[in-house]
């Protein structure tokens, strides 16, 4: 009984209330002076200082202390499930990345243009990086390949990028990389790592075949290798965990598509945190769980632009109103990870968490940052454990044992 | 080496230290109002706030965040058990919430009087809330009743509720409810989940059979329901896992049979914290762990009335003096779970919680609260750890490797 959702499934408890999971993407950061101020503490936050005052705080561990994740994992801990439990391939990611809808039977595969030599060498690994519309043509070409029994998908990413599904029931998806890593050596075999995924390789033994043959005039892209070869990881869904009915609102489609796997509704989230709000806003009936996606703080993050990310911190802070004024019985903001801009990068460090709701302690937290966070009442938690306090505060789980 | 207690027999070192761990039940609550004093920090408790000041304070986790256990796991944790580990099933429980002394053979049940007609459909789920004393009465009748090879124990609870126990090697506990939930339709077959509790579904249809007979008459008690079939579950005993001596000075049944099943030997408390603290220097040369059990913070909490539980931890507090005036190595003040007034239950707020000894690092604990507790040196911790902190506070754990 030691897994989480044996004892969610255990203690759900039908209730009316609703929540908010508002994750600022990469929102945790470090100060770019000993003793100075995060990008969260240096931002006018006077909407989520109010928050705090009202719920508790806390900081949220991603996976493991120090741990930086990415995308994936961040989200599935966040959503309740053990990262480490859970392993999303680079496949699967790269798929719901633009929004491909997956399957349970599927396998997915990040594909890569090369350019190979008359002796089958690759002599450049990115296929001297073509232009997106050769890339977007080639994959239609690629897009009728047959193979019988399976049905085929090829859809473009960018540039010299692109995602291959597989659909057949029973297709393993521990199969090896072909990318060697290094030109001037053919591209490896793809070889099975077990039993189950011995017809995946020569499903993708075939595919390679009838893709040299339709590429071999279009140099530099007159060949692909494969990667990532991943199935779709079996995922209890969050109705069935929780008993909640779950809805994402998120303008990126790798987002919606995390939410997606989990079983969650995607909706026409728009393109602006406005939109997300009046999106929100429509769908407020229909729902009892909403996770709210904002982006920009994690891609200014990575830019290294400090100041970008907390005019981005800003901006969030100003649409929070729209979220309280729903009257949420919980709402909670919080981030995947942290992306100081300082580092340019995902990072380990805990993400500052607010959880507001009619049954908080309290904890004097006087505004939202890391600082006020470290010592209040949600303590230092994995943030698997985030959706029980969510739906403790909801009234939405029973007791354990008499 | 991940169970604590794999660990624990083999670092324990024999010791004359002396532990108390007194649960005040319920302990942690809420404040009624934003920014408001907890139960616990509007009572005055000068013996509490002199402990804090001389020791370490910190919020217990008594299962996983957010959760809210019922006694059993509650204490377990306490104990050292893991709660999701070991399941206290409700018929067990409820043989010892009337201080039946239950075996490791021992399967018990928790059974309900209920009216059915001529056709053996259920017409009254809870036989017309009969009195205790014929529910007693009846329950005479039908602790006479034989099985072959096995002994029966029918014991009276009150009302219409009442314990049965099966006593013989080998039954096992896992028998489907046969109380359907609802009226006109009759009582569900007992049946059994695995081979092992075949023979316990048999003595149960056997038991059910005979009393129909014995309480033909008896309308609206005419029959019984069996709920809550469940084995004692094996729990290696305290003193062989920690090398301690355990006593139990608990005034409610449930409390003592808790502590018995751990195997601690439960002492006569009496009925007052002041014969509990008789009991507690009386046997204070006998014992080397003593679990002290107050459950008046915990009632009172879920009566949701804050001002009687603020007075039930005043009187708590001015008992504190009676303990440390035996100067105990450890004293630890805790509770098994919260019960916020404002609550009327339990609930999945960490508990406050306090231990002296001389070895402790001292927090600046100023006094006993929700809020001194969130920034105390034992941080925020699952109960399940606090046993270790025990040990290892009164010098009873050896180093863990070279």
């Amino acid at each position: 009984m030691a897994d989480i959702h044996t004892l969610t499934r255990r203690l759900q408890r039908p209730a009316d209330s609703k929540i908010i999971l508002c994750v600022s993407d990469g929102l945790g950061g470090l100060p770019l002076e000993p003793g100075g101020r995060t990008e969260l503490e240096t931002a006018r936050t006077p909407n989520l200082d109010a928050l705090a005052q009202r719920g508790v705080t806390g900081l949220s561990i991603p996976v493991l202390p120090g741990i930086a994740p990415g995308s994936g994992p961040g989200h599935l801990g966040l959503f309740g499930y053990d990262p480490l439990e859970y392993e999303i391939g680079r496949g699967v990611l790269e798929a719901l990345g633009i929004d491909f809808d997956l399957g349970p039977d599927d396998v997915a595969i990040r594909g890569n243009f090369c350019t190979v030599d008359d002796a089958g060498r690759i002599t450049d690994r990115r296929a001297g990086r073509i232009a997106s519309e050769i890339g977007a043509a080639l994959c239609e070409k690629l897009d009728r390949i047959d193979i019988p029994g399976v049905e085929v998908f090829v859809r473009h990413v960018r540039e010299y990028r692109l995602v291959i599904v597989f659909r057949a029931p029973g297709l393993g998806g521990q199969v090896d990389d072909t990318d060697p890593q290094r030109t001037g050596v053919p591209p490896l075999d793809p070889k099975p790592r077990d039993e189950a995924s011995r017809r995946t390789a020569e499903i993708c033994r075939q595919f390679i075949d009838r893709a040299r043959e339709i590429l071999k005039d279009d140099a530099p892209a007159n060949l692909l290798t494969l990667r990532g070869i991943a199935r779709r990881p079996p995922i209890p869904s969050f109705e069935e965990v929780y008993g909640t009915r779950p809805a994402a609102i998120a303008v990126y489609p790798m987002y919606r598509g995390l939410a997606r796997l989990v079983g969650m509704d995607v909706l026409d989230a728009g393109s602006t945190l406005d939109d997300q709000m009046d999106c929100l806003q429509r769908h407020w009936a229909d729902y009892d769980f909403f996770f709210v996606h904002y982006k920009y703080t994690d891609s200014t993050g990575e830019d290294g632009n400090f100041d970008a990310k907390v005019q981005r911190i800003e901006e969030l802070d100003a649409a929070i109103p729209r979220m309280t004024e729903l009257k949420p019985d919980v709402l909670i903001v919080t981030g995947d990870h942290s992306t100081p801009a300082k580092m340019k990068s995902h990072s380990g460090h805990p993400v500052p968490t607010l959880l507001v709701s009619d049954l908080c302690r309290f904890d004097g937290s006087a505004s939202f940052g890391e600082s006020v966070c470290r010592i209040g009442e949600l303590g230092h938690f994995e943030a698997r454990f985030l959706m029980l306090q969510a739906l403790a505060h909801a009234g939405r789980l029973e007791k354990y044992g008499a």
